[in-house]
């Protein structure tokens, strides 16, 4: 299963090969969601990418030839492949000036490590369909946005913005200030529906195999459990994203009504 | 994607092929989600193949020699091929057994025409968490229980029933005899918030492309809308499901509060 989904990533993803293409699509600002590069190669060319990358907090494969060449599609890749966000990411302060506009708390879902493009489409689209202001993903160790993350959330990619952190607990540390709660999905938690999630909310849902990562769980304000009354572990992650946005939801309603 | 999802489903489901097999799988109850049998074939053994078949309301396709061939994993399939279940299905009856035992009102999830195996089995873990009872599913147009639905499921197959039924609106008749109340997740319908979920009910959720069928949704008692703020149409089916599924879990627990 990991290789078919990993393959039909691949297949969708928009891939850049060979020095000045990579060069160029670095330089103009475009999202690499990973750069892999000829391990041992010490070529000027290859050396300025590789600082370019760096400075731009790209995660950098250093990788065996067999690998390149089965990355790449042209055969010319001259030690060096990009693969690009099929979309583009939006910014943090975007998301805050949405919720300014429609005059409604922030309301933002931060998703430590999903990795699987089913399921960041999904949660993407009940972002859209709940009302957050965006989505905001670690940069290493998730899916980025690529088209099969694109199809999975019906198109709300183009809605809904996406940004792509280096740190979650540093983009939270910073949301504080403005005033943002955060509450994490964590089956030690309170019962979600005896908390109050009505203020301006950052929910954070970890990935299904390893939950959310200790740094990022001790930045929570709180941590909201969904009852389980069954014989399996956890609900598929972006169910359980589902589930707590839509109590956000519910008890935001109940305020204005 | 089609073909992608339709050839993993291929790999996962077990087949049987050969006249002596088929018969003997279809005579000792092995659930057939689906009999292949050789267009215009009128062999005395597969037409008693085919009259065991419609005995048990099988699905039944008959197809082109070619057809049979590329299915066919042995090379000697005599006319006919059987897709069945990778997991036994269940009863409604059993269903109401389980929730007579708790003691609890009864809690279904009916799907009408769910296709994708990763929504069903994310549907079914959902309805283990949830405490649903069971997951009734139409004998046409839907998936069946392959490995896939399996493991989508995270095993929550081997806790919770699955029925296929030949007929939902019958086995709704049939249920609200038993007091069963039915709810469907429609967007024309009330805010789910503002229904009494709390008696046994039956929820039922349609299939991403085309809702629920007339019929079906004609046979519910209410309609119930999660409110959408969003630019597209509609959350993924297994979240919808799981956010109405939660809202029934916690107007029972406020009820016990």
């Amino acid at each position: 299963m990991n290789d078919r989904r990993e393959n039909e990533e691949f297949a969708d993803s928009t891939w850049i090969e060979g020095r000045n293409a990579v060069l160029e699509a670095l330089r103009s600002g475009k999202t690499i969601d990973k750069l892999y590069v000829l391990d041992g190669c010490k070529d000027g060319p290859v050396q300025t990418i590789v600082r370019e990358a760096r400075k731009q907090d790209t995660v950098i494969s250093f990788v065996a030839r067999e690998r390149l060449d089965r990355l790449s599609q042209t055969g010319h890749h001259q030690g060096v492949v990009a693969q690009a966000a099929a979309y583009a990411y939006g910014t943090v302060e975007e998301m805050l000036e949405r919720a300014r506009e429609k005059g409604e708390p922030p309301f933002l879902i931060l998703l430590d490590g999903i990795e699987d493009p089913h399921n960041l489409g999904a949660i993407i689209r009940t972002a859209n369909l709940a009302g957050a202001h965006g989505v905001i993903i670690p940069r290493r160790r998730a899916a980025g946005l690529t088209a099969a993350v694109a199809r999975a959330s019906a198109g709300a990619v183009n809605y809904t913005p996406v940004a792509k952190v280096p740190n979650l607990c540093a983009v939270m540390e910073q949301l504080k200030k403005e005033g943002l709660w955060f509450v994490c999905a964590d089956m030690h938690g309170d019962v979600l529906y005896d908390l109050n999630l009505t203020g301006p909310i950052g929910m954070v849902i970890g990935s299904e195999g390893e939950g959310i990562g200790r740094l990022v769980r001790e930045s929570c304000d709180m941590a909201a459990s969904i009852p389980m009354k069954g014989d399996i572990d956890s609900l598929n992650a972006s169910v359980a994203a589902g589930v707590l946005a839509y109590e956000i939801v519910r008890q935001r309603r109940n305020l204005t009504l």
